[in-house]
Protein backbone atom coordinates (compact mmCIF):
# COMPACT_ATOMS: atom_id res chain seq x y z
CA UNK A 1 0.00 0.00 0.00
CA UNK A 2 1.05 3.38 -0.96
CA UNK A 3 1.26 5.78 1.64
CA UNK A 4 3.59 8.66 0.56
CA UNK A 5 1.83 12.16 0.56
CA UNK A 6 3.44 15.16 -1.89
CA UNK A 7 3.79 18.97 -0.41
CA UNK A 8 1.51 20.85 -2.87
CA UNK A 9 1.77 24.33 -1.18
CA UNK A 10 3.62 25.19 1.70
CA UNK A 11 2.53 28.70 4.09
CA UNK A 12 4.66 30.23 6.30
CA UNK A 13 1.69 31.27 8.98
CA UNK A 14 4.35 32.29 11.96
CA UNK A 15 8.45 32.59 12.07
CA UNK A 16 9.64 32.70 15.46
CA UNK A 17 12.43 32.25 17.97
CA UNK A 18 12.12 28.73 18.84
CA UNK A 19 9.20 27.80 16.09
CA UNK A 20 8.25 27.97 12.59
CA UNK A 21 4.49 27.17 11.67
CA UNK A 22 3.55 26.21 8.23
CA UNK A 23 -0.02 25.69 6.56
CA UNK A 24 0.27 22.95 3.63
CA UNK A 25 -1.78 21.40 1.11
CA UNK A 26 -0.89 17.64 0.68
CA UNK A 27 -1.71 15.74 -1.86
CA UNK A 28 -2.93 11.88 -0.49
CA UNK A 29 -2.35 8.49 -2.03
CA UNK A 30 -6.12 8.37 -3.17
CA UNK A 31 -5.62 11.98 -5.39
CA UNK A 32 -7.72 14.04 -2.72
CA UNK A 33 -6.30 16.98 -0.86
CA UNK A 34 -5.59 17.42 2.58
CA UNK A 35 -4.47 20.35 5.20
CA UNK A 36 -1.55 19.65 6.81
CA UNK A 37 -0.49 21.75 9.96
CA UNK A 38 3.11 21.67 10.29
CA UNK A 39 5.66 22.68 13.39
CA UNK A 40 9.06 23.48 12.37
CA UNK A 41 11.94 23.49 15.37
CA UNK A 42 15.51 23.17 14.44
CA UNK A 43 16.03 19.83 16.92
CA UNK A 44 16.62 19.16 20.37
CA UNK A 45 19.26 16.83 22.62
CA UNK A 46 18.95 15.29 25.68
CA UNK A 47 21.17 13.32 28.13
CA UNK A 48 20.24 10.57 30.78
CA UNK A 49 23.71 10.87 32.97
CA UNK A 50 24.48 8.23 35.43
CA UNK A 51 26.77 9.04 38.36
CA UNK A 52 29.01 6.42 39.56
CA UNK A 53 26.53 5.46 42.63
CA UNK A 54 23.66 4.66 39.62
CA UNK A 55 21.94 8.05 40.19
CA UNK A 56 20.61 9.93 36.71
CA UNK A 57 20.39 13.85 37.10
CA UNK A 58 17.33 15.43 37.05
CA UNK A 59 16.35 19.53 36.56
CA UNK A 60 13.19 20.45 37.51
CA UNK A 61 11.93 23.48 35.50
CA UNK A 62 8.48 25.69 35.15
CA UNK A 63 7.19 24.55 31.81
CA UNK A 64 5.14 27.22 30.54
CA UNK A 65 2.57 25.56 27.98
CA UNK A 66 1.12 23.32 31.40
CA UNK A 67 1.75 25.68 34.14
CA UNK A 68 3.71 23.46 35.98
CA UNK A 69 7.24 22.34 37.30
CA UNK A 70 8.72 19.13 35.78
CA UNK A 71 11.11 16.81 36.16
CA UNK A 72 13.27 16.26 33.07
CA UNK A 73 16.92 14.91 32.14
CA UNK A 74 19.15 18.05 30.81
CA UNK A 75 18.20 18.83 27.50
CA UNK A 76 18.10 21.78 25.00
CA UNK A 77 17.35 23.03 21.59
CA UNK A 78 19.99 23.19 18.85
CA UNK A 79 22.09 26.59 18.81
CA UNK A 80 21.88 26.63 14.48
CA UNK A 81 19.84 24.25 12.21
CA UNK A 82 22.57 21.60 12.07
CA UNK A 83 25.10 21.58 15.16
CA UNK A 84 26.37 18.81 15.54
CA UNK A 85 23.85 16.64 18.29
CA UNK A 86 26.53 15.15 20.86
CA UNK A 87 27.95 18.24 20.98
CA UNK A 88 25.11 20.07 21.90
CA UNK A 89 24.47 17.26 24.34
CA UNK A 90 27.58 18.25 25.98
CA UNK A 91 26.84 21.97 25.91
CA UNK A 92 23.33 21.51 27.50
CA UNK A 93 24.75 18.81 30.02
CA UNK A 94 27.01 21.36 31.12
CA UNK A 95 25.16 24.74 31.40
CA UNK A 96 22.44 23.25 33.22
CA UNK A 97 23.84 20.81 35.82
CA UNK A 98 27.33 21.71 35.95
CA UNK A 99 28.60 18.09 34.68
CA UNK A 100 30.61 16.45 32.14
CA UNK A 101 30.77 12.71 30.98
CA UNK A 102 33.64 10.74 29.56
CA UNK A 103 31.90 8.53 27.46
CA UNK A 104 28.16 9.48 25.83
CA UNK A 105 26.11 6.45 24.14
CA UNK A 106 23.74 7.42 21.54
CA UNK A 107 20.25 6.34 22.55
CA UNK A 108 18.60 7.56 18.81
CA UNK A 109 16.14 9.72 18.01
CA UNK A 110 12.82 10.78 19.44
CA UNK A 111 10.15 12.06 17.50
CA UNK A 112 7.95 13.71 19.74
CA UNK A 113 4.48 14.44 18.31
CA UNK A 114 4.32 13.47 14.35
CA UNK A 115 1.25 14.11 13.55
CA UNK A 116 1.92 17.75 12.69
CA UNK A 117 5.12 18.83 14.62
CA UNK A 118 8.85 17.85 12.99
CA UNK A 119 11.39 18.42 15.29
CA UNK A 120 13.46 15.43 16.43
CA UNK A 121 15.66 15.23 19.73
CA UNK A 122 19.04 13.23 19.94
CA UNK A 123 19.00 10.91 22.54
CA UNK A 124 21.98 10.00 24.50
CA UNK A 125 23.19 8.24 28.09
CA UNK A 126 26.75 9.43 29.56
CA UNK A 127 28.43 8.12 32.10
CA UNK A 128 31.79 8.93 33.98
CA UNK A 129 30.75 12.41 35.21
CA UNK A 130 32.66 14.89 36.90
CA UNK A 131 31.09 18.45 38.47
CA UNK A 132 32.36 22.14 37.59
CA UNK A 133 29.65 24.70 38.00
CA UNK A 134 26.26 25.32 36.64
CA UNK A 135 26.00 27.40 33.86
CA UNK A 136 22.06 28.09 32.17
CA UNK A 137 21.44 30.58 30.43
CA UNK A 138 20.35 34.24 31.82
CA UNK A 139 16.57 34.06 31.83
CA UNK A 140 16.47 30.10 32.17
CA UNK A 141 15.41 28.95 36.05
CA UNK A 142 15.98 25.35 36.98
CA UNK A 143 17.18 23.23 40.12
CA UNK A 144 19.44 20.02 39.81
CA UNK A 145 18.58 16.71 41.67
CA UNK A 146 19.65 13.75 41.48
CA UNK A 147 17.12 10.53 41.79
CA UNK A 148 18.46 6.85 42.08
CA UNK A 149 17.71 5.11 38.50
CA UNK A 150 15.64 2.25 39.97
CA UNK A 151 13.82 5.23 41.64
CA UNK A 152 13.35 7.53 38.23
CA UNK A 153 12.31 4.01 36.59
CA UNK A 154 9.56 3.68 39.28
CA UNK A 155 8.52 7.40 38.93
CA UNK A 156 7.68 6.92 35.20
CA UNK A 157 6.37 4.15 35.81
CA UNK A 158 3.71 5.00 38.35
CA UNK A 159 2.94 8.60 35.61
CA UNK A 160 5.06 11.00 38.09
CA UNK A 161 7.68 11.66 34.88
CA UNK A 162 5.52 12.19 32.32
CA UNK A 163 8.26 14.06 30.04
CA UNK A 164 8.61 12.36 26.77
CA UNK A 165 11.93 12.28 26.26
CA UNK A 166 12.62 11.81 29.68
CA UNK A 167 10.63 8.51 29.89
CA UNK A 168 11.94 6.84 26.83
CA UNK A 169 16.25 8.09 27.59
CA UNK A 170 15.53 6.85 31.54
CA UNK A 171 14.06 3.63 30.28
CA UNK A 172 16.64 2.74 27.45
CA UNK A 173 19.23 3.80 30.13
CA UNK A 174 17.59 1.00 32.47
CA UNK A 175 17.28 -1.96 29.98
CA UNK A 176 20.85 -1.10 28.40
CA UNK A 177 22.14 -1.41 31.79
CA UNK A 178 20.16 -4.62 33.26
CA UNK A 179 21.78 -5.86 29.86
CA UNK A 180 25.41 -5.01 30.29
CA UNK A 181 25.89 -2.62 27.16
CA UNK A 182 25.98 0.51 29.41
CA UNK B 1 13.81 28.47 44.08
CA UNK B 2 10.69 30.15 42.96
CA UNK B 3 10.46 28.76 39.11
CA UNK B 4 7.25 30.07 38.81
CA UNK B 5 6.08 31.79 35.44
CA UNK B 6 2.92 34.57 34.74
CA UNK B 7 0.95 35.34 32.15
CA UNK B 8 1.37 38.84 31.43
CA UNK B 9 -0.12 38.22 27.38
CA UNK B 10 -1.85 36.31 25.41
CA UNK B 11 -2.25 36.69 21.27
CA UNK B 12 -3.48 33.72 19.11
CA UNK B 13 -1.21 33.80 15.77
CA UNK B 14 -3.33 31.13 14.60
CA UNK B 15 -6.22 28.83 15.37
CA UNK B 16 -6.60 25.58 12.88
CA UNK B 17 -7.94 21.98 12.43
CA UNK B 18 -5.54 20.39 14.70
CA UNK B 19 -3.22 22.84 16.62
CA UNK B 20 -3.37 26.33 17.70
CA UNK B 21 -0.62 28.97 18.18
CA UNK B 22 0.00 31.93 20.27
CA UNK B 23 3.09 34.14 21.60
CA UNK B 24 2.86 35.45 24.82
CA UNK B 25 4.68 37.19 27.13
CA UNK B 26 5.30 35.96 30.84
CA UNK B 27 6.78 37.44 33.59
CA UNK B 28 9.87 35.51 34.91
CA UNK B 29 10.66 34.97 38.74
CA UNK B 30 13.59 37.49 38.35
CA UNK B 31 11.05 40.13 36.96
CA UNK B 32 11.74 39.94 33.99
CA UNK B 33 9.70 39.07 30.71
CA UNK B 34 10.11 36.30 27.95
CA UNK B 35 8.44 35.79 24.77
CA UNK B 36 6.41 32.28 25.34
CA UNK B 37 5.40 30.55 22.19
CA UNK B 38 2.88 27.86 22.52
CA UNK B 39 1.68 25.18 20.63
CA UNK B 40 -2.15 23.89 21.86
CA UNK B 41 -3.87 20.63 21.34
CA UNK B 42 -6.89 18.69 22.56
CA UNK B 43 -4.85 16.16 23.79
CA UNK B 44 -4.28 12.73 22.21
CA UNK B 45 -4.43 9.09 23.08
CA UNK B 46 -2.46 5.80 22.67
CA UNK B 47 -2.83 2.21 22.99
CA UNK B 48 -0.33 -0.18 23.62
CA UNK B 49 -2.15 -3.44 22.50
CA UNK B 50 -0.85 -7.27 23.56
CA UNK B 51 -2.00 -10.11 21.55
CA UNK B 52 -2.28 -13.35 23.57
CA UNK B 53 0.89 -14.36 21.26
CA UNK B 54 2.96 -11.63 22.58
CA UNK B 55 2.71 -9.21 19.89
CA UNK B 56 2.07 -5.60 20.30
CA UNK B 57 -0.30 -4.18 17.41
CA UNK B 58 1.65 -1.03 15.04
CA UNK B 59 -0.13 1.16 12.56
CA UNK B 60 2.87 2.43 9.91
CA UNK B 61 1.92 5.98 8.51
CA UNK B 62 3.37 8.36 6.38
CA UNK B 63 3.67 11.20 9.09
CA UNK B 64 3.88 14.67 6.27
CA UNK B 65 6.06 16.77 9.19
CA UNK B 66 9.30 14.37 8.49
CA UNK B 67 8.06 13.05 4.91
CA UNK B 68 8.38 9.68 6.39
CA UNK B 69 6.28 6.26 7.05
CA UNK B 70 7.11 5.68 10.44
CA UNK B 71 5.77 2.97 13.25
CA UNK B 72 3.37 3.66 16.14
CA UNK B 73 0.80 2.24 18.20
CA UNK B 74 -2.74 3.28 17.65
CA UNK B 75 -3.08 6.43 18.64
CA UNK B 76 -5.07 9.56 18.24
CA UNK B 77 -6.24 12.50 19.12
CA UNK B 78 -9.35 13.69 21.03
CA UNK B 79 -12.64 14.29 18.94
CA UNK B 80 -13.73 17.52 21.60
CA UNK B 81 -11.40 18.86 24.55
CA UNK B 82 -12.96 16.42 27.65
CA UNK B 83 -13.13 13.64 25.86
CA UNK B 84 -12.90 10.69 27.85
CA UNK B 85 -9.01 9.40 27.23
CA UNK B 86 -10.12 5.63 28.01
CA UNK B 87 -13.27 6.08 25.92
CA UNK B 88 -10.61 7.89 22.83
CA UNK B 89 -8.29 5.35 23.04
CA UNK B 90 -11.16 2.55 22.45
CA UNK B 91 -12.30 3.99 19.55
CA UNK B 92 -8.71 4.92 18.02
CA UNK B 93 -7.94 1.21 18.56
CA UNK B 94 -11.04 -0.11 17.02
CA UNK B 95 -10.66 2.24 14.04
CA UNK B 96 -7.19 1.75 13.12
CA UNK B 97 -7.16 -1.88 14.11
CA UNK B 98 -10.28 -3.23 14.45
CA UNK B 99 -9.28 -4.73 18.06
CA UNK B 100 -11.06 -4.37 20.94
CA UNK B 101 -9.57 -4.69 24.40
CA UNK B 102 -11.15 -7.13 27.91
CA UNK B 103 -8.81 -5.06 29.76
CA UNK B 104 -7.02 -1.39 29.73
CA UNK B 105 -4.29 -0.53 32.02
CA UNK B 106 -3.30 3.21 32.71
CA UNK B 107 0.77 4.04 31.90
CA UNK B 108 0.61 7.88 32.71
CA UNK B 109 0.51 10.78 30.61
CA UNK B 110 3.07 11.91 27.82
CA UNK B 111 4.18 15.65 27.28
CA UNK B 112 5.72 15.40 24.53
CA UNK B 113 7.49 18.25 23.94
CA UNK B 114 7.12 20.81 26.89
CA UNK B 115 9.32 23.73 26.00
CA UNK B 116 6.20 24.77 23.71
CA UNK B 117 3.90 22.45 23.15
CA UNK B 118 1.17 22.06 26.00
CA UNK B 119 -0.04 18.50 24.25
CA UNK B 120 -0.95 15.51 26.54
CA UNK B 121 -1.00 11.76 25.27
CA UNK B 122 -2.71 9.49 27.74
CA UNK B 123 -1.21 6.38 27.26
CA UNK B 124 -2.78 2.59 28.24
CA UNK B 125 -1.91 -1.02 27.60
CA UNK B 126 -4.47 -3.46 25.74
CA UNK B 127 -5.25 -6.96 26.63
CA UNK B 128 -7.87 -9.62 25.70
CA UNK B 129 -7.82 -8.62 22.40
CA UNK B 130 -10.55 -9.91 19.93
CA UNK B 131 -10.41 -8.78 16.26
CA UNK B 132 -12.98 -6.62 13.74
CA UNK B 133 -12.92 -4.45 11.22
CA UNK B 134 -10.51 -1.85 11.01
CA UNK B 135 -12.50 1.55 9.84
CA UNK B 136 -9.86 3.96 9.93
CA UNK B 137 -11.01 7.57 8.87
CA UNK B 138 -11.62 8.46 5.36
CA UNK B 139 -8.63 10.18 4.25
CA UNK B 140 -6.27 8.14 7.13
CA UNK B 141 -4.03 5.65 5.27
CA UNK B 142 -2.19 2.62 7.72
CA UNK B 143 -1.25 -1.04 7.36
CA UNK B 144 -1.13 -2.93 10.56
CA UNK B 145 1.54 -4.83 11.56
CA UNK B 146 1.80 -7.42 14.83
CA UNK B 147 5.61 -7.62 16.30
CA UNK B 148 6.49 -9.70 18.99
CA UNK B 149 7.05 -7.17 22.24
CA UNK B 150 10.65 -8.46 22.85
CA UNK B 151 11.45 -7.70 19.25
CA UNK B 152 9.69 -4.02 19.43
CA UNK B 153 11.42 -3.17 22.57
CA UNK B 154 14.61 -3.97 20.42
CA UNK B 155 13.44 -2.21 17.99
CA UNK B 156 13.42 0.60 20.36
CA UNK B 157 16.82 0.31 22.01
CA UNK B 158 18.50 0.29 18.29
CA UNK B 159 16.90 3.56 17.33
CA UNK B 160 14.59 2.02 14.48
CA UNK B 161 10.95 2.91 16.58
CA UNK B 162 11.56 6.77 16.82
CA UNK B 163 7.92 8.09 17.60
CA UNK B 164 7.76 9.16 21.43
CA UNK B 165 4.73 8.11 22.61
CA UNK B 166 5.41 4.55 21.10
CA UNK B 167 8.99 4.19 23.10
CA UNK B 168 7.35 5.32 26.50
CA UNK B 169 4.69 2.58 26.10
CA UNK B 170 6.11 -0.04 24.83
CA UNK B 171 8.77 0.06 27.24
CA UNK B 172 6.76 0.45 30.48
CA UNK B 173 4.62 -2.32 29.19
CA UNK B 174 7.45 -4.79 29.16
CA UNK B 175 8.89 -3.14 32.24
CA UNK B 176 5.46 -4.06 34.14
CA UNK B 177 5.21 -7.44 32.04
CA UNK B 178 8.52 -8.42 33.05
CA UNK B 179 7.19 -7.58 36.99
CA UNK B 180 3.95 -9.52 36.75
CA UNK B 181 1.71 -6.33 36.57
CA UNK B 182 0.34 -6.86 33.52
Amino acid sequence: MNLTEKQLKAEYIYKGKIINMRRDEALLPNGRTALREVVEHPGGVCVAALTDNNEVLFVKQFRYPYFEEILEIPAGKRDRANEDPLECGKRELKEETGAQAERYIPLGALYPSPGYCGEIIWMFAATGLSYGEQNPDEDEFLTVEKIPLEKAVEMILSGEIKDAKTQAAVLKLKLLKDNGKI
